[in-house]
């Protein structure tokens, strides 16, 4: 006789329901081209609504929750989700049956028991954001995917004094796609990288938020300094204004990928 | 009055025609998932079915000879081709026109002049082939069109050792799809290199000619090296006996990149 093993249904809920509420940390990567952004849109294919259906076929109350609400064609090998639910499946066995039944674009790379209640995206502490820029004269058709095509030399010591510029903690609304609405405006960058190899450019940000477009209007910027279009203490000028109608055109969303999200501990 | 000039069509075809035939040298990349192969087929999209409408647009006479009849699915990063045509147009104007009208993951990298009568094919002295292996626990998602995943540890240096026996000229029966059929049996392999970083395996192949499936049937049995069904030295038996049937499963094609083609000079 096994009275506690017969109040499981196999691979689903547990029968006492309630009081068995977990909290799981998913570690996700996704190639966003053929998503319309991280958040559930009612008619539109997002990764959170791919995830949340597949979590869903296990335990119909799961609830996920992401770090960052990435953009349309935004890519991610380091999202964090929060997932909610009463499933008694071990975290392995969760993430092997999301990727089951998801599409091969969007894989959880691990999953693992979290501290009930945790929420990925109110208790993340810090973003790494890259953006890669294909520099070649013909744009590399294995990357078309993933890196905004700049058929142009850039000027990489222009752009990475310019990028030093917004090290620290400031006002970004003039790299904020709308400022004033919402949450507050002031962000810490702590660490700002420029990676330059065989004609291609990553640009990798660290900062403890990022305000929506932040990572992708600095990129415009940065590479409107390295066309030589401004020299490198405009950036800092623009900053400063506040004004977003001073910052040069928003980076596509394509070459964007979230790299990893931090949290204490 | 510019009589030369009145005879000639601009971006097209020279009125004298016969005598103008030329030959350009394109260096072709492209990602082959959506593609029947390189060869042109009647019904089924391929590399060189889209490359020569393309090219005919500039000169319906124009023929495409490519160095590498790379199968379903195989993807190229120096795919050499002869374009023989009579368009007056200059060899980078010829690159841009075809990038301008093929989809994005075909791209001409670079095209010039070359000796007339040039052939890509016949002309090879060697190709170099990759292919790569994406050992992580789950698949990389950016990965998933260019790897072959194997969720499992390998053995490096038992593959290493078991690669390494193949180097130098042998009858290479043992390892090609259709042996017996057409072609000599005999390639002289120059170099082979196994690169092993962050979980992700890159075999690498140089040789004066690959037999049918040559390369994805040599990585198959170095995997099953690799995962322990074999000794290392088990490659060179496969080798010597020249029987297709002792071999490993050919690997997947969509691992394959055809990376290099080499000529005399």
């Amino acid at each position: 006789v096994a009275p506690a093993q017969s109040l499981t249904i196999p691979g689903g809920v547990h029968a006492e329901g309630e009081n068995r509420q977990r909290t799981l940390r998913l570690v996700v990567a996704y190639d966003g081209t053929s998503y319309c952004g991280w958040q559930t849109q009612p008619d539109a294919p997002t990764v959170q609504g791919i995830l949340t259906r597949a979590a869903r076929a296990l335990d119909p109350h799961a609830r996920l929750t992401g770090a960052s609400r990435t953009d349309a064609g935004v890519h991610a090998l380091g999202q964090v989700a929060s997932l909610s639910t009463i499933t008694t499946l071990s975290p392995n066995a969760v993430g092997r049956a999301l990727n089951a039944t998801i599409p091969a674009d969007i894989r959880v790379l691990s999953a693992a028991e979290a501290r009930p209640g945790f929420d990925a995206r109110r208790e993340a502490t810090g973003k790494h954001y890259a953006y890669l820029v294909d520099c070649q004269p013909v744009a590399h058709p294995f990357l078309r995917r993933f890196a905004w095509h700049i058929p142009q030399r850039l000027d990489p010591h222009a752009m990475r004094e310019a990028l030093a510029t917004l090290r620290g903690c400031h006002d970004f609304s003039a790299f904020c796609a709308a400022p004033g609405r919402g949450a507050l405006p002031t962000c810490t960058i702590r660490t700002t990288h420029m990676v330059c190899r065989r004609g291609r450019l990553w640009f990798v940000i660290s900062a403890d938020r990022f305000l929506h477009h932040m990572m992708r209007n600095i990129v415009g910027s940065v590479v409107a300094v390295g066309r030589g279009s401004h020299e490198p203490s405009w950036l800092g000028t623009v900053l400063r204004s506040g004004d977003r109608t001073l910052a040069a055109p928003t980076a596509p969303a394509h070459g964007l990928t979230l790299i990893r999200v931090l949290y204490q501990g």
